[in-house]
């Protein structure tokens, strides 16, 4: 389903699990990240005067107070952000991981105990983690909608995405709302369930909805051409991947060492292409993912900014001003549309 | 949109915000009433042994410990619950009422920069409550799983409910979940935005699927014939009542005092009519809502037990004993459909 989005234009924000939480602590918010990002966001979010005082929209009650204080004036005045077609999806870090990992339930089987039990245990993480997301948001009046995918009727077929109405999300927008989507057990219609990731999600609503651009919130600085922990790592900062589409799955072309080629940052205005390959590191798809999910949005004409999240680089990619072209103190790795094909490009 | 209900019956447990959590502080959980509706609902779904141990479904982490422990073991056997088609739904009680009343949410305007603000933190505010209400069911072994209105598409047009799919509640339950929703802000495509509440959730619900019987859990035993803080205030087992309907609504018919006419249980064979009336401690619609909504609902042919919640009572009626006659020491208040009318019956 198709729906028309108002407004000037849209951008879709992915919070990665890895910078909105701790990575080795289970169940723990970077508070001190998810703070700097949802500041950041309401300054993107927010039209023009960064200056102008927004008021806060969690009126939950605080710990240790009985009564809830709202100043019923600072609404009175039009001081609310003109929210910008923006929606939020966050991964899970190191919320849901534990629960799905131990039951299985991205493999499916829900007559099996341990699945069934996995998937509540999952989603009651996952969704936790949206509520402290959405209260984040709020709190720098952001008008942030919590919408899961489970609830709002998302499904896969065998793994892959089979029902998505992303009707919800848009009337939500519509109304001027900030929709906060995330990472969320599903059910599957073949093997009973399964997890269905942010980053399809995004791709989804990028497909659907056809943002101006996408942010990718990371706690790297972008895509290295090997193991960010290596000194010897390289920032790419535009890439061109060699990339073979198939069934629109992409499989990376791999290089006789099976490492990343190193693309020195020399290289930058050499029209070469280099291969991008999946590494013997990268097992786990982490970065591979990234740059398979990158490239499909891409392909469908939409700029990905990958960048780290709480910098001012991750500012300036919110705010667009990477669109008109990449600063040279900007950090990060954009990933572009170019000459109808589907490319990671170095320049 | 109808769907088909798998298994042999459903059942749709309210609990009342009243019910679970505390009425005269902000944002609190009654837990001792939360904790022990959460085992009575384990017993009630669970189809026959109840001495069995059901290993718990919320493997969050436990505040000052840094591990999650779960025993896989556990889940090895079929220990979990043969669920049994079974919805709940809740209130808000003392969460979301204040954002939703300090900022007119109901009354609609999304333009307006505090109904906007408003109707972001009602959300915050009920979803914590649905997250906790999950929680609790999941420790007893319950797989439920969060549905928020909002999140699954559920909109209203002048205050009624326009758009209510309830695939995604049905596709859950045949899943052999136990969905879990709630009184939400939802959108409004007049007037922007209002409140839906728990019990037109409820009783679309109860339409679409039509449940066995709807379990009202509240804070008192049941409808009484005047406030149940009166000395002389009688308990209506089972009433009948003279009901206008005019497009739905139900009118009760008020007698020339303006109050309840009193039904003493002597009358409890006595197949008299007596009429059921807005009291004038009622103007909150509080005793007459509760009413009208068990009318449309018995008007289905389901029958409706108000019943007070965290007793012995409201532990029966869930496991359906009262289905084939109302025990002399059952206390509470049952609505049944006779003779193909709606009617609320005095026998």
């Amino acid at each position: 389903m198709r729906v028309y989005m108002g407004g000037q234009f849209n951008n879709i924000g992915k919070l990665g699990g890895a910078a909105v939480t701790c990575k080795h602590e289970i169940e723990k918010i970077n508070e001190e990240n998810l703070g700097i990002l949802s500041t950041q966001l309401s300054q993107a979010i927010m039209a023009s005067d960064s200056s102008k005082n927004v008021p806060g929209m969690d009126w939950s009650k605080r710990p240790g107070v009985s009564e809830i204080s709202i100043r019923l004036d600072d609404f009175r005045e039009q001081s609310l952000l003109e929210s910008s077609n923006f929606i939020v999806v966050h991964g899970a870090g190191s919320f849901g991981h534990f629960q799905a990992s131990r039951s299985g339930v991205h493999k499916g089987g829900l007559q099996l105990p341990l699945v069934k039990a996995g998937f509540v245990a999952t989603r009651i993480s996952v969704t936790s983690l949206n509520l402290e997301i959405v209260r984040a948001l709020a709190r720098e009046g952001i008008p942030s909608v919590g919408m899961s995918p489970f609830a709002s009727g998302w499904s896969t077929c065998q793994r892959n995405l089979a029902s998505a109405d992303i009707s919800q999300v848009a009337m939500a927008i519509n109304s001027g709302f900030v929709p906060v989507l995330h990472g969320d057990a599903v059910l599957d219609n073949v093997q009973g369930c399964t997890i269905l990731s942010g980053d399809v999600i995004i791709r989804h609503l990028a497909e659907q909805l056809k943002p101006d651009y996408v942010v990718f919130l990371t706690d790297v600085l972008g895509v290295y051409d090997r193991p960010p922990t290596d000194p010897d790592a390289v920032l790419l900062r535009e890439i061109v991947a060699e990339l073979i589409f198939i069934y629109n799955t992409i499989i990376p072309a791999v290089d006789e060492d099976g490492n990343w080629s190193i693309v020195k940052p020399v290289l930058q205005n050499d029209s070469k292409q280099v291969e991008i390959t999946v590494a013997a590191h990268d097992t786990t798809g982490g970065m591979a993912t990234k740059i398979a999910e990158a490239a499909l949005i891409a392909k469908l004409g939409i700029d990905v900014y990958i960048v780290k999240a709480a910098t001012d680089h991750s500012l300036r990619a919110l705010k667009g001003e990477i669109k008109t072209g990449i600063p040279d103190d900007w950090l990060g790795t954009i990933s572009k549309f170019s000459n109808g094909k589907c490319e990671l490009h170095l320049h």
